[in-house]
This record gives C-alpha cells, sequence and structure tokens, in this order.
C-alpha cells in the first residue's frame, strides 16, 4: 500500500462519515463586515452574511486597528526575523506584554505565535517540569489544553465538565502533596456555556491548588474592560496563570499567557514552543494592543453585542427553533447529524446568502453536530430578521423538530 | 514551597549555568535593515548592527512586501476571524498555498501558523495515524520535529547527524512492511551545514520509506526559485514532503507543508494543531506571497548574500578567527561556554554597536555556545569590516584562540 493510498483510506471513513470538511473560500472585506465575498466552486464570487466568524466585535475591521497595523508595518517591517531570543523581541511586543499584564492585573504577560500554542506549550512545560505534578483537567478543555496536558506526561485527572463537586472529590482524592493545576475555561466555544469560576476557584485554593484559566472565548467581551469573565466576576486576582487570545474579539492573531512574574519567566525559559519559533511581527502586536486598549475604554461593542445576541435569541424563540441556553454571546442550534448540518448549512448559503459553517466532530463529539451562530454588534436588525426567516422557512420545509414552549 | 518559589527555583538554575536568557529589546527599523534600536536598560535607544536576525535577505523591509501587506490590511482587515473551517479560509490562504506547491512543484501545500507548530502536527499526525509507523530521525533536528514525533508516540530510530551509512543500517533493521519516515533538514540552523540529500534520498526509496524534509533555512536562499536545497539539487520530486516557513528569508510569519493532495488533505483533517487555531491573518498571506514570488524570478538577493557570506568568511580567515566550516550562509564562531560567549556578545554590543545573540543551550548543546552570524545582502562591506575589526580587537584583548593556519 503507497502512502497516497493510505491516507486516502483514513480520509474515505471521514467522507463516509459526513465528516469530511469543505472549507468555505471567502474573502473579507474590511469595512464591509460581516458581509464577505464568497468564492464558489465556478469560480464566481457573491456577497454573503458571515454568521460564525470568532471576530465577535468586528475589531478586525476597526479602523484604528487596521491603521495601526498599517502604521506599524510600515515602521518596522513585515516581520520580526528571528525568535524571541535571537533578534526577535522587539518593543511593540513587549508594550503589548506590559498591556496584557495589566488587563489581567498581573505581573506579568508572555506573547505566543497563537492561542493554541500558549496553551500547549504552557501546560506541557508546568506538567512536565513540576515534579509529580497532577493536572485535573475540565472534560470539555479545548484540543490545545488536552494536547498540552498530553503531551507533558504529567497524571491527568478529568473532572465532569462544570461541576465542581466532581473537581473537589478528585481534588480530595489525591495527596496533600503533590503540585495539583485546575485547568479550565471561562466560555465553551461550542455549548457557549460558562463555568462556575468562583465555586472553582474556591474548591482549587482550598487543595492549594494552581488555576489553569482559559478565557480566549470571553477576553474583549466580559468584563468592564474587557479582561474576560474572571474580570466581571472580581476574581482575576485569584487565578494564578490566565490565558488568552489575540485571534477573536480582539480581531488579529496570537495567544498569551499572564500571570506572576516567576510564571511568566519559568514558561518563557523552559517551553519549547515559545523558545524555537519566530515571534509574531511587531506589526501583529501593535495592531493587537491598539485593539485592546480601544477594547479597555468602550463599552459601545460590548453593549450593541448583547443587544444583537438577545435579539436572536428571542425571535428564535417566537420562532420555535430550540437553541442551547447559556449566559454567553454564542447560539447553537442543534442538528445532531453531520449529514443533515451540512445540508442545513448548503442550503443557508445557496439560498440565503447566510455562512455558517457546519460544525462536526472533532470540533464537537459526534451525534452533537450543530449551527453555531455568532452575533457581533454590526450584525444589523435586518440580517437577523433574515437569518431567523431563513432558519424558520427551513425548519417547516424540513420538518425539523420544534422547541417545545 | 509555593508555586512561585518551584519556578524560581527552577530559574536559580539556569541562571547558575549561565544558561539564563536576557532578551535584547530592539526596535526594527523598516528600510534601514540591518540597523535597528536598541533599547537599553536605563530606558535611551541607540542604533545597532543586528547580525543574527533570520529574516535572511532584508525581504522583512522590501518595499514590495510592506506594500502587500498594507494593502491587504485595508482591503481585508487584521485577521482571519476563524480557524481555517469555521471561517478562517480566505482567498489569499489559497493563493499563497498554490504559490507554495508550485514553488516546490507539489501538488498541494498546506499553510500553518509557524514552522514550529507546521512540523509538530505533520510528523505528529503522521506518527500517530499511520499504523506502526517507524520514524527515523537525524540526530540534529529541529526542537519542532522532536517534540511531533514525541507526541506521535510512533516509535522513534535517531541516526548519526548527517551519516547516510547509519541511516541506511538503522532502516535495514526495521521490518519491511512496516511504514517509515525519514526526517531530516537541509540547512542545519546551528552549525550551517548541509545534509547529503541525493545519498539520503536514494537510501529511503531503497527501503520504500516516505521522505520529511524540513528546509526552513533554505526556502528563499537555495535554488533557482529559492525552492531550497532540494531545488538546488533537482530532488524536489523525490522527497515526499517539505516543510518549510515564511518567517525567514521570505520575512513574515507562518509555516507550510507541500506533497502530493492527499498528504496535505490527511494532515488538513486530521492535525489538531492545524485544526484547532485561528488562521494567519490574509495579509500575511498577502505579504508571503509577494516575498515568495519576488524570490522566484529575482537573483539579486542571493547573489549579494553569497557575496557578503564569502567576504566575511574570508575576512575571518585573514584574523585568524575561527568559524565553523560550511557550505551556507550561516557563519557560526565557536565560544564553547556560555559565561564567555554571553560577556563577548555584550561587549560587541556595548563597545561596537554589533548585536549578536549569544546561542546557549537549549538552543545549542552545553559546551558548544557559540557566536553566530547571519550576513545579508544588506550588510554592507563597511558593516563587515567593522565586525571582523571588533572580533579581531576581541581575540586580541581576551586571548582567544586563533584557527591553526
Amino acid at each position: 500500500m503507497t502512502f497516497d493510498a493510505m491516507f486516502n483510506a483514513q480520509l474515505q471513513v471521514l467522507k463516509d462519515e459526513g465528516n469530511y470538511r469543505y472549507f468555505k473560500e471567502l474573502e473579507r472585506k474590511c469595512g464591509k463586515f460581516p458581509r464577505a465575498a464568497d468564492h464558489t466552486e465556478d469560480g464566481s464570487t457573491r456577497d454573503v452574511t458571515v454568521w460564525c466568524s470568532n471576530d465577535y466585535l468586528g475589531m478586525g475591521q476597526h479602523p484604528k486597528v487596521v491603521e495601526a497595523m498599517c502604521e506599524a508595518v510600515r515602521r518596522t517591517g513585515t516581520g520580526a526575523g528571528g525568535t524571541r531570543n535571537i533578534s526577535g523581541t522587539n518593543h511593540d511586543h513587549l508594550l503589548l506584554e506590559a498591556e496584557l499584564a495589566d488587563l489581567h492585573g498581573k505581573e506579568a504577560a508572555l506573547l505566543f505565535t497563537s492561542g493554541y500554542v500558549s496553551n500547549w506549550a504552557a501546560l506541557s512545560t508546568l506538567g512536565s517540569r513540576l515534579p509529580d505534578c497532577v493536572i485535573l483537567s475540565d472534560a470539555g478543555n479545548h484540543a490545545s489544553m488536552i494536547e498540552g496536558i498530553r503531551h507533558s506526561k504529567a497524571r491527568k485527572v478529568i473532572w465532569k465538565h462544570n461541576d465542581v463537586a466532581d473537581l473537589e472529590a478528585k481534588l480530595a482524592a489525591l495527596p496533600s502533596n503533590v503540585p495539583k493545576i485546575v485547568a479550565f475555561e471561562s466560555v465553551y466555544s461550542m455549548d457557549g456555556d460558562i463555568c462556575p469560576m468562583r465555586e472553582i476557584v474556591e474548591v482549587a485554593e482550598k487543595y492549594g491548588a494552581m488555576t489553569y484559566l482559559d478565557e480566549v472565548h470571553a477576553v474583549g467581551l466580559y468584563g468592564a474592560r474587557g479582561g474576560g469573565v474572571s474580570e466581571q466576576e472580581g476574581l482575576a486576582d485569584r487565578i494564578t496563570l490566565i490565558e488568552g487570545t489575540l485571534g477573536k474579539a480582539y480581531g488579529v492573531v496570537g495567544g498569551y499567557i499572564t500571570g506572576s512574574a516567576a510564571l511568566c519567566d519559568f514558561i518563557r525559559s523552559f517551553a519549547s514552543g515559545f523558545i524555537f519559533t519566530t515571534a509574531l511581527p511587531p506589526a501583529v502586536a501593535a495592531a493587537a494592543r491598539t485593539s485592546i486598549r480601544h477594547l479597555k475604554e468602550s463599552e459601545t461593542e460590548r453593549q450593541q453585542q448583547r443587544r444583537q445576541v438577545a435579539r436572536l435569541r428571542a425571535l428564535l424563540d417566537r420562532e420555535g427553533i430550540p437553541h442551547m441556553a447559556n449566559e454567553s454571546h454564542i447560539v447553537p442550534v442543534m442538528i445532531k447529524d453531520p449529514v443533515k448540518t451540512r445540508m442545513l448549512a448548503d442550503y443557508l448559503m445557496d439560498e440565503w446568502g447566510i455562512y455558517v459553517q457546519p460544525i462536526n466532530y472533532p470540533t464537537v463529539p459526534k451525534g452533537t453536530e450543530r449551527l453555531r451562530f455568532t452575533p457581533s454588534p454590526l450584525h444589523s436588525d435586518a440580517d437577523i430578521d433574515h437569518l431567523v426567516s431563513a432558519l424558520s422557512h427551513l425548519w417547516r420545509q424540513c420538518a425539523l423538530a420544534h422547541a417545545v414552549a
């Protein structure tokens, strides 16, 4: 069997299950978000409305952010030119790290090339270098955390998703003298549910465990200055490490951790995924910093987003279209079959110019396939009306289950 | 012991060994490369000449590349807004992937957020999903390859660095029917040596092994169109997978693999590090593509770089300053002690305005600490004279070993 034949055999399994992924080819249009051009298979393009972006507030096209990036490209060039250690640390990186430390009220911050890498590198370093460390990981944690923990070879204990009693039982069963890390997220991306943060922090403190919090779907969006759910709940100072991203609400790219100076210096000094990689372009850092600073001051985007999220939910309720209840900005509509989910998404795109990516395995467990809508402050009332009309039409036409009133 | 105390204890070991890292804070100045501003500890700045950048050809400030990035930021915004699957695939990504496939004469290419991630994700996916796979890894391979192989949990066999006889002995000792991957680099970054590619390919072919080639320190720099050593040697079509970076000679950021359509689709469909991360900004893709296209056509930068590399080596030889012999653009001057290497680097910076980062563990093995110079086409003859004067002065002053004529 040739290598290509081996590859194709495994790809065929995905195709047979309906889990093979077709990427939509878009052209983002700065100033027109959530509109984008869809490149169709026949080579033509047409405008569609994007309903599944993680540029949650449209900051990726904010004039100040766009201007900051262009200014910095013209000032510093297009790349960093090296790893952070070997000529790659620029003034713009340090300004951004100071901004991030301030955002979360921490002593220090450390930038990574992505949120995935920040989780993977930080958890694999902590787990591998703290002797006898045990990592207690929420069952719903993101792939980047799972892979980081796995890579660390530390002992892993999975606790039931958002279940503090289970977490406590598992903490209590561990020896008191081993280092423990409780790893969890604030907003879970696919269900949009928010963790019981205060209870988790209190239990972790009771057992002397470090808290590792992923706020990637919350930074910029929650808290008076966009510091995430930990800021909103007044808990940031009690959390050991807060991890976040520059690629979602902040509209650029990159990831980071914040915490004590010793913690950040430790990861900086030992994490392979931090040390051996080219630094982010200074222009990316400059754009991200501008976005963070804007959202520290401005509530406008957050308030308008909340209004549009509430409006979408109310109209879905009115039409009896079932969506998952949660306290966040993420509106999942469950379909529970990969082929049907794709069919609905294709229909929305082809007939209604609505782009929502079918969410399938491995992003969600098999049997929980869904459409995941992320209303932004830039989705107009008319956009929402159009979406709900389309879904209502589909629900009638396809005889899909309605919510029981 | 608190967590901070545990972190500080391990950091103290680095400090005691002389391996603790101090990042130099630079400001790259677009249009002035290799000059940059150094932010000193007292808060002042002054101009220095960077001698250790991996922006090997200064493409990070090329007017066409700078313009392409700014144009694309203004056209598409500052970020991709999602993973490749969920609204993050943009037309600019696909144009870049087509450009990369063409660069290496392959059917397809796949972009990653960094070269580190491309190696880690591709090798961990291949090693974990090809049943009974054995990965034969050159002893000098980069951390990203080592971590990818480790993460795959596949059986790993390390062969002596650039030793084809050892590779063949190890291939011959394996069962004939298991999938084998020979993983190696073209240009090794810290010694600057180049692999015996033809012999490696021939041995791999003899034993039916896949070849996995990292060309990150070669793309843009070798081959008539910048396709790397594999292009220069006419071997690209015989190599299964060629991995490269957009963050060194191309002057931007990001990584990629190229290979058969089935291979790229396989990694695209199964690699956690590809699936679960925000796509690179379309503007990064546009800038990288412009850089690649320029270096496909233009030999000017490569020729001038070679001239300056040869000039530096000749002057070092004249002064009897020992440097490692190799066929590449990388000029390592061995010091073999971390404290002494740092002292020399500090002196070059403070007294001569020459920035070369001391290279220490874990980037190189302990006892092989060095200064690593990377002359670019933009280092002038006067820059080289100034560097050699400084080194000659240091060698005399510090009674360092001279090369034996």
